[in-house]
């Protein structure tokens, strides 16, 4: 079997751990592996090579991806769809293995309306935000590395009694400022998922101040109703009366070597979605749920809503108090 | 209800953020919580003092434990058990929560025999050798920590054309070199769970290098059936005419601030242990197994043998190759 | 002798060892150390408590100062600084020792104009903008936490092909930017102490994409002539047509464990004040230049300006050619 | 001017600094410039490849050598230096930079018998222990490596009250335990340079332990005279009747990416080298003494021995006390 895989979209800590297990387990199968670089636009500007067992040599503990990626305007077009079903074809491609987030489902799924090879996805995305999947690749690492900011921030701000604001990413979903706020000690956490008001907002942070006669943190996910954390930042200066600290997190959040919870899942679905190739499998996203291996349609990883956890939700102001 | 908490045996990373979770979600549900300081002996020695909100502040970060810990020869008598009971008893406690690895959930189901109060394990060792939950509370950050110290090993390893042999925790259990070992792309991974005589080791090194032409790395697990990590050298070395470098990773591996994934761990295991003790539910280890918290009676948890991934063991030829 | 130390401004990593060298070895040499908490304000506020041995055991390693610290506007006006003359003088204080940055130096120049007791004071701040000392304490951490950040941004910025900005701290001297950019081999690096065009800029980063063909970085100094990295960006991206990437590390920069480098320089000065108190040198700045330890009166701490190196500037095209 | 550039002995961090700066500063004062791998031996074995710019692109931040490094004992021989002259003749070379420890000096002294082209040496070890420089490339980021495992251990040490044994590297020179031990307040630190019985160590540590009722570190470099962590462990429970706990830190010390002192002494020093051919300065070890670059006779770097900071030494026990 014939293999191209690409990564598409943002890119995630230990997508080259997937490339890698991809790799050498296709090859291990009798399978050819070409790697397609620049996402989807690769396809269409046929930048396309072989890989071998050493060309994935020493890039598991690296973040990044060997194939590079990118968006690609063209592709989303149905002369786009049509060209890069014409390029797979004519060079013999039986698979495409595609690794990123809601979009690169979304171009696969695309795809598969022009192209009759075998399709399949697999979650490489920071942001956890696709269904048929506990956790997606990269959002251990990103939430880790998050943490290990924020716990630095936090050494300076025992120091000072002031109140900081940090935005995580999310644009979409709330999962890494969920996680951070929870593992760091948060006094409020603002998500899409729920609703905070200014003045609740207010409150919370007032109150914690007083009971800790310390340093108060509101975790803030990028895409929150009330704005990013400077818009929040005024809103609530000028509530309660005090200028708050603002820190962006940004992309060091992407970096860094990724966990090793990351490279193993990343690697258990490069190696599944081989698996499921020679198997027969295919026309969704790969994915682990309650320890399985499952697959997903393609359409469901993001039509479908994957809530946070209803009960930690529920604990969060105990746990701060 | 008046609660005890201790911790026991070894310590292990994200031990503090049970203990706060216990600690303040208790007191918000109109329990008194008790710290225990030094393991069981600290009962005997009625080194006990009651916890308030403030006294687990900023300790969510910390590795370690606030109430230290320690081993007891003393608790393990029938007249330290004893005693043990009628201290808990004359000084009110319900219940208590002791937090640790298969000697602390023995000590319980022993303590059990004598004291009538209600009695919850959490999972606390680095080894996640219990079983009753998918992961004990520390395993993710000593692993983290682990493959910390190999990528800063690989770096240097990568100038030289040598055989590496790198031994981390694991006395009864290999979870931890498994971990390691598929997270660093190890050439062979030497587990308690798995039988590797020195011939096949010798003979999966040498392919590796000839294969690679570069450093070759082997991770142990301290308890592997051929010896530790430097009597494994001596008769590899022997075996191949070259000798290797050893590394023993040691303490480091407990340290450090512990990940996202062990304080969210022991936050909800914390959590859901007074959830328990109000519900009337105890007697057992808490756990998560495939996302759902559940009890497992103590015995359960150290005579039930939690395998490694069958599925991901029979991979590991295929990925290092 | 009865010596009070304080920490005075924004903190820095490090302080805490400086702390701990002036508590143990005064004590050993027969002084008395009480601190004062919250900075100058905690002289006015009588925030004054003896320390022993044991009160600086365990903040070697940790960032942010056990004294906590704060600006003051009551201590720069005539009444603060007579009052706080009065309370010195009263609680028998023979010295004082005042850790911080410039302002920190001004508020001891000031106060030797009212109190006739010793004042020595420690350079503590990550700009490094202090002359009389080689490295003040602090930047060495800073700079390495902004490495390790930039490291990470390295990592997902190979993944695609684009203009970073990352903004480091910095409001008055382009130290932190000068030694990240030389470590992080930036195409550009932004200072006040150097004066580049919007036009110089793109068409260095033109240049830098042109023949790397991947991502280029640009370090800035918060401080820079041009404005802070959002501002640049936006007249820089109009320049060349193309969106750049900004990040602003902020406040990460401050925390984390300090370094080797810091917590001896910190123990050095720590040590070395106490050394001056007790041979009665006093009335100025402890630094370290050129492996040496001297004494610079306050105010040339301040009005000298501390020059980058002119044969290092020199290098930097080629170096990043 | 057509120069040659080898690693050689030990890798250490920061070694890519040094080629890179001295290829892209080489390049641009139109030089040729030429990587040598594997060290000397790499000369008789003809491993040598012109570098470009690019050659030396996304390395500054990694550890190892892109050179390779290795030990050769054909080059001690006169056969092979005289084979290594012929060869470095032949291709017209007219300089050779080589970037190591003692062992590298003594070959480049050696080689300097036979051959007349222009040699260069720079110190790129991680012990310190060469004379004609204050800091040797690679040994900030060793002691910072050390220290990161150290404040790992001490988390742990503190849960229990317990005797830590920990070995750094240094065969000939205690410049890293020294540092180390400083950094992280270790109640002793037992190195070649000076002289400590079991006798003066048991008391030291009994003493610290009775005062500090917690945990107690040993620093160890693997040279002191007493002998390895593990015999020292041995003859001090014997003595004081309690085990104690040995961590061998071993190779981790080498890895990891370089601090900035480091990436910035080695940019330095690789520069200065190149303008040190260029303006006839050459026979002798490049290095930066008091802020400046100077250059030293090569054997003067391994016969004049560098000592220890007197003043420190004399500090230690009031600062642990």
């Amino acid at each position: 079997m014939k293999i191209a895989v690409l990564t598409s979209g943002g890119d995630s800590p230990a997508m080259n751990a997937a490339i890698r297990a991809i790799t050498r387990v296709g090859i291990n199968r009798h399978c050819e592996v070409f790697g397609v670089y620049g996402g989807f636009q690769g396809i269409l500007n046929e930048q396309i090579h072989e890989l071998n067992s050493r060309s994935v040599s020493r890039i598991l503990h690296r973040g990044g991806t060997i194939l590079t990626t990118g968006r690609s305007e063209e592709f989303k077009t149905q002369a786009g769809l049509k060209k890069a079903t014409k390029i797979l074809s004519d060079r013999g491609f039986d698979a495409l293995i595609a690794i990123g987030g809601d979009g690169t489902m979304h171009g696969l799924d695309e795809l598969g309306k022009y192209w009759n090879g075998r399709l399949i996805g697999l979650p490489g995305t920071i942001d956890n935000d696709l269904s048929g999947t506990d956790y997606t690749i990269g959002f251990d690492t990103a939430v880790n590395n998050a943490l290990e900011a924020l716990d630095k921030i936090r050494d300076t701000a025992e120091a000072f009694s002031r109140i900081f604001l940090v935005e995580v990413m999310g644009r979409h979903a709330g999962f890494i400022a969920f996680h951070v706020g929870v593992a760091t000690g948060a006094s409020a956490i603002l998500m899409p998922e729920t609703t905070t008001t200014i003045e609740e907002l207010a409150q919370k942070v007032t109150a914690a101040k007083a009971r800790a006669k310390t340093s108060v943190l509101v975790v803030v996910a990028e895409g929150d109703e009330l704005g990013n954390a400077h818009v929040i930042e005024k809103a609530l200066s000028e509530k309660i009366g005090e200028g708050c600290r603002v820190s962006v997190l940004g992309y060091i959040q992407r970096g860094g070597n990724p966990t090793h919870f990351d490279r193993i899942l990343a690697t258990r679905l490069g190696a599944y979605a081989i698996e499921c190739l020679l198997g027969g499998m295919h026309g969704g996203m790969v994915g682990e749920v309650d320890g399985n291996l499952i697959m997903t349609p393609f359409e469901d990883t993001w039509t479908i809503k994957k809530p946070l956890d209803q009960w930690m939700l529920g604990l969060l102001d105990e746990l701060s108090s």
